[in-house]
């Protein structure tokens, strides 16, 4: 089919074999000669193989990693790994650049994770509260209350999206105590956006010194042209913090790095909380990686394919699909989903966890080409077809 | 000469081109195609090139890297360089397990670095104080003032060791204030120890429930038989945080991986103040590095020849050297070190920074031995040679 040629016609690298093939090592004997050096080897190698053998459709990964150019950047970038005062590629000068805004307004983390759980520890003292709906990227809520902070959570509407008068009202109403207002946007798990007009109506309607933190961890998914990313407002000189991360496009989640820009009164604010502690190698990677366009746009353009094609298989299954726009979907399967994700792991098939309160709500993370075949020969298998689409409410 | 010798028998892997060749990899060629790729690469290439042909011994690196079993591991873990939820080589047992301690005692860092300051979130809110000396790891007094405590810092005493009953007296009297007491051993930048015996005295005269931060980073290099970890110190319950660091036996400064060993209390509550947010290759590679115990013998022994043998040609010319248990030394030249930086810095070397208040003090980590000629060449240069020693007092 036409995905599948066209990502075998650009020599696309993805997966173990093909990340060891590039470095000139086969993984087979690699691997056996792990066995017999290393103690504990043989459990590690059986929890190891049936990772590998899993579909991974379960933590909205880039199941293809980092592309040709950038695991080059990374391997070269071995020869600094005993070090403190490398040369780093330039990685803060090319990220800043990328996004047309000074060094200054630019900080990395260790994933946008890192840059997320700083916000909090910067904004959140003393108890103050963070306001964003549920479900979305519940590290941040989580992260609050480890602090002894506290989430104000509101719920999404009925089309699934996030309420913005509902986000003005309950900021205005704990005006005192908000330390910051959260926005996933596009949202996770949900997979829908804020547009730009909305995020407008949100900045012009909250008391101008609250901070907004935007985390746009898949914006390199998104199509709608409503939707726009928030940099500007942080030019503008607003309290606006928009996160950015090399974990999902770019495939460098296990290599750890995120960025927050912002003005540079709020990176300085931030920086005591930072770790600033990220690895050599991901540094030349990311630097490679934003070069890297073409790989960009083959991903981008196999994910939504694969997004595309399932979504209207199982809306043709009379299953109702959340409009996404991200590497991920979100379905209604009227069952529980802790269920559901044990009948497709007995099925060789990881799909995503339980975000309360949409709780017959299946997130599915986009795959492989092969990945997503699995996916739906198991739904066929653990789901009825139905006549005509059910409720989309869980 | 001998160190020459044992170290080449034993195939030794040190520095960018055996690691790339490790790899398979012929640098050169590598470097060649990354420049016509790469934006703004020949000002890259030109500062790697200066960067490359230093002598670094200015951030007590370890200058050999990575041993090739270790290279191997995280070479492997890139095929995980895309996930989450990989498997991650079993790091948090191997680590307990080598240091007989059961996983709940340990917290892994991002670097002890990020330990460091984890500490320092979760003891020092509300403007508590650190209690310590000058000069140390000064790192955990700047992050102490970024987040608006204190750090209250004690002299040394005239053989440069710590002074433990000034430690106590500071710690009782300000008892309220003091979030926790800092001790680096051996300690960063005198390479003095502090001995189990007083140690012991230290937890025996403060209040109880005072904690005390342990940074053994250069625990390894240690010989003095009157120093041991305080790692039994967590065991027997005390209120003691142990730190450890992957970036300095093991060679993996840059890769970020350290960990602390404290009570299940006191991880539980350090916990949400910690990033958790760790790259798969060093996770790898420090269950790999933790088993080569060929290679940390190797590297410690050449590391105390060295310095041993740069010791004794220093005092010969007169210049008194601080008795030291790491992988640096510390010498009295009665010149500002700026001054001696940037001589040092004409000739090829790098060495360390002030160490306030000991700026007629020169602090100089041992490289390859190549390195360490290099150093006594350009001494030589720039020091005439003394008849008698000078005072060793900055």
């Amino acid at each position: 089919m036409a995905t599948k040629q066209s990502v075998s016609r650009r020599g696309f690298l993805g997966g173990a074999a093909a990340s060891l093939g590039y470095l000139g090592i086969n993984p087979t004997p690699l691997r056996a000669e792990r066995s017999r050096a290393w103690r504990g080897s043989a459990f590690l190698e059986q929890e190891s193989d049936e990772y590998d053998a899993m579909a991974k459709l379960n933590f909205n990964e880039n199941p293809y990693g980092p592309s040709e150019p950038v695991l080059e950047a990374m391997t070269m970038a071995f020869k600094y790994s005993m070090r403190y005062g490398y040369p780093d590629g330039g990685v803060l000068s090319a990220i800043a650049e990328h996004h047309g805004v000074p060094q200054e307004n630019v900080m990395l983390g260790a994933g946008s994770g890192e840059i997320l759980e700083v916000v909090g520890l910067t904004y959140l003292e003393h108890g103050k509260k963070v306001v964003g709906v549920e479900p979305s990227y519940g590290a941040v809520y989580r992260h609050a209350s480890g602090i002894d902070a506290e989430a104000i959570t509101l719920p999404l509407m009925d089309d699934y999206r996030q309420s913005i008068p509902a986000l003005i009202d309950a900021t205005k109403k704990h005006y005192r105590d908000v330390g910051f207002v959260y926005l996933c946007n596009p949202n996770n798990p949900t997979g829908r956006t804020v547009s730009a007009a909305e995020v407008q109506q949100l900045l012009d309607g909250i008391p101008e010194d609250v901070p907004v933190l935007i985390d746009e961890a898949y914006h390199h998914f998104v199509e709608d042209p409503e939707y726009a990313t928030s940099i500007p407002h942080v030019l503008e000189g607003r309290p606006v913090i928009v996160t950015r991360t090399f974990s999902k496009l770019f495939g460098m989640a296990a290599m750890r790095l995120g960025f927050a820009i912002a003005t540079p009164e709020i990176i300085e604010k931030m920086r005591p909380y930072s770790t600033g502690s990220i690895n050599a190698l991901v540094k030349w990677g990311a630097v490679a990686a934003l070069q890297d366009t073409e790989a960009q746009e083959r991903v981008r353009r196999v994910t939504l394919e694969l997004r595309k094609q399932t979504a209207a298989e199982l809306e043709s299954m009379g299953y109702g699909v959340i409009p996404s726009e991200t590497n991920f979907f979100m379905m209604h399967t009227g069952r529980h989903v802790r269920e559901v994700q044990q009948d497709f792991r007995a099925r060789g098939v990881r799909v995503g966890r339980a975000f309360p309160p949409m709780l017959n709500h299946l997130r599915v993370s986009i795959g492989t080409e092969d990945e997503m075949r699995r996916f739906m020969v198991a739904f066929k298998d653990i789901f009825p077809a139905r006549t005509t689409a059910g409720s989309t409410r869980g």
